[in-house]
């Protein structure tokens, strides 16, 4: 079978991570040495540039730029939150065959895996030969198949050293501090935060995911129970917890909006309650009426610093992250195949992936959640295992001191 | 005249930087060679641990420990909120003359070099030689005398960090986002958000400082300019900002604070608005039911993210705050001498310091705000002359690349 010859369009979607340059340079760096790639063309802000043929030559970057840009966190061709409509994705289509373009790369979670998806069962039903491959990207870990996500082994360590800063802040100053962490669907990042524990009393102690609903009180009570034993208590809480005491699986900041807005109607619409700080702070002052208005209680809400700190990458991710984009192009050029880039953790005792090429069907549309045997069974901290499955992906954290005299 | 001869007492207070505990290990390992302390005693959070008579013997910890303590953020000693009444400083003094104290180092802010203070004019009445003295320590940057203020420097490089990334993040997925800044009176550390710019159109775009009052329909409109000139804004704001509409120097949390409250009353405290996130959370609903409800509006709080997150540390900060330990041990060795370790910039073209003692009295109490020089004329931004002041302080930057091809 003759090779498809032609061009390629690669984009970047929805949040930014410290690693998906990475992946969008090891995309670069190797089509540039396949002849069946003439031309690569960087869709600027996804398929918002593929829609209005808003391109960059990426071949015409220089090896220092490409390497600059790959250490550089968030999404250099720039980003774009716009699922396409099937409309959409037939416009985009037709910008393909027009620049003759063959393959097409999309970084970016299951959305852009869907995007790749359609794509590519418009090529065809058209007969027209187009190579599509999604290559994985999320803070948040979801994406199936795949061991785990570029860019969740960074945020993950962001949220690992901010824990252990946070511990150390709170041994100094003790009191009860909440922070909240992204992830609305999934809980693993939250649970990242217990990387950071290293001794026995050291926080987070209690980890709150949006796989465990609970109730208002048994958050109270469980924080008071390792207050009074500790002195003090740190907690992990993602963003998207689930209230157990309401109807319809909802989540604490939408009952607390909704309680809010009713509130709000009441007062004409002069205050506004929402926000990214909502939960935090609704969680904080929550614990100070129910437990004692002098308590010493903060929220902290890590919101972006978590996805595009620069200088606390993880090296395991970035390599990884690289990694998949290189291996997104060696497997389209290999033939008829179309897919998604995933890890596999190989079974042996030492950490190693094996790159595999699974069906874009498989990673389109639907996600997964940390998954049960992660969970303690008190619902409101990580396994053993999940501690082993995390650990490999930040790679190396901050060591702590302490005086011998005060262990 | 007969050298002092006794033990010593090191105490650290207030909220905790990066890098205090240097300051902390400075004064360790230089007390541990002169013959002139006898005992190193580390009092545990602060006050609190003198007045409990709670001490760790300093001398016995290890070189490799003392090393890791110093790379350790926060207060490894413990720290505490607490300013002791002239009551308590007797109750300490007495602890003291029990426990053949002669010299007093007490690492902290202006509250600190009161606690010196009053301690030293006790013990003046009394007849008793004990030396005093105030190792300076704060991210807010506002101590007097001093040209800057050991743990605002790595402070500021994260602040600086964070920008870079939040500006990155918002090139990729463009809006207005507004970053909340500790500094509740001094606006220094806000200001150097102003050192992650870099090209032109870099933020952050606007600044806010505690030093210029605004009221909201300037911030409004302020932010409007910018978002209609670039597609995007990113806005740095102080903590403590000053509303220019209301009566007696209010903050706009205040102001804010004060109407919900008023609602609060309404709805027989049902709800609670105080929080961390609370000023960025009302200034971004405030911007959407201004500008548009549609506009992508997001507000961070960094909260206790800034003053001791592991591993994003000034080297230039880290070694300036061993330095001030080690100078106040010497400066108090030296003779019949009390005050505070003060930085003082060399007139020299590159950057240098001398390290003087300053009296206690002209640290206590009183503190000093971000100087109008430094203040753009606009009041939202500053001048080349607070980056020429701050730039040396953080160290490097992580550098950023772009496509050639997008510039």
């Amino acid at each position: 079978m003759a090779k498809l010859r032609g061009n390629a369009i690669v984009g970047q979607s929805g949040g930014p991570t410290a690693v998906i340059n990475q992946s969008l340079v090891g995309v670069i760096e190797t089509a540039a040495g396949m002849p069946e790639i003439e031309t690569l063309l960087g869709a600027r802000h996804g398929v918002k540039g593929i829609l209005g043929e808003n391109f960059v030559d990426l071949f015409k970057e220089s090896k220092e730029t490409l390497e600059a840009v790959a250490n550089t966190p968030s999404s250099a061709l720039g980003s774009v939150r716009k699922k396409p409509t099937r409309d959409e994705c037939l416009q985009m289509f037709e910008v393909m065959k027009k620049h003759n373009v063959r393959y097409f790369f999309y970084i970016g979670g299951n959305d852009s895996a869907e995007t790749a998806f359609i794509t590519n069962q418009m090529a065809k039903e058209s007969n027209y030969e187009l190579r599509c491959f999604h290559v994985p990207k999320t803070i948040d870990n979801d994406l199936r198949v795949t061991d785990h996500c570029p860019g969740f082994g960074s945020a993950a360590k962001f949220v690992a050293q901010a824990f252990i800063g946070d511990n150390l802040d709170n041994r100094s100053l003790p009191g009860i501090k909440i922070n909240i962490i992204m992830g609305r669907h999934a809980g693993f990042l939250t649970a990242a935060s217990a990387l950071a524990k290293d001794r026995s009393d050291d926080g987070p102690h209690l980890i709150y995911l949006p796989e465990r609903p609970i109730t208002r009180e048994q958050f109270r009570d469980e924080v008071a129970e390792v207050y009074n034993r500790l002195g003090r208590c740190i907690i992990a809480v993602s963003e998207g917890i689930i209230d157990a005491a309401a109807e319809g699986h909802k989540t604490f900041t939408e009952v607390v909006m909704s309680e809010a807005a009713e509130i709000e109607k009441d007062t004409h619409g002069n205050i506004q309650l929402s926000g990214s700080g909502a939960l935090g702070d609704w969680l904080a002052n929550y614990l100070k009426r129910e437990l004692g208005s002098t308590l010493r209680v903060r929220a902290d809400t890590f919101g972006y610093l978590q996805r595009s700190f620069p200088g606390v990458v993880s090296s395991v991710d970035a390599a990884e992250a690289r990694m998949c984009g290189r291996k997104a192009v060696e497997f389209a050029t290999q033939g008829d195949v179309d897919g998604s880039v995933a890890m596999i953790r190989t079974e042996s005792g030492a950490y190693g992936l094996d790159y595999i090429c699974t069906a874009l069907a498989n990673v389109a549309k639907e996600t997964r959640s940390l998954p049960d045997e992660f969970i303690a069974a008190t619902g409101n901290y990580v396994t053993p295992a999940f501690i082993d499955y995390a650990r490999p992906l930040v790679g190396t954290l901050p060591t702590v001191g302490y005086f011998e005299g005060m262990k």
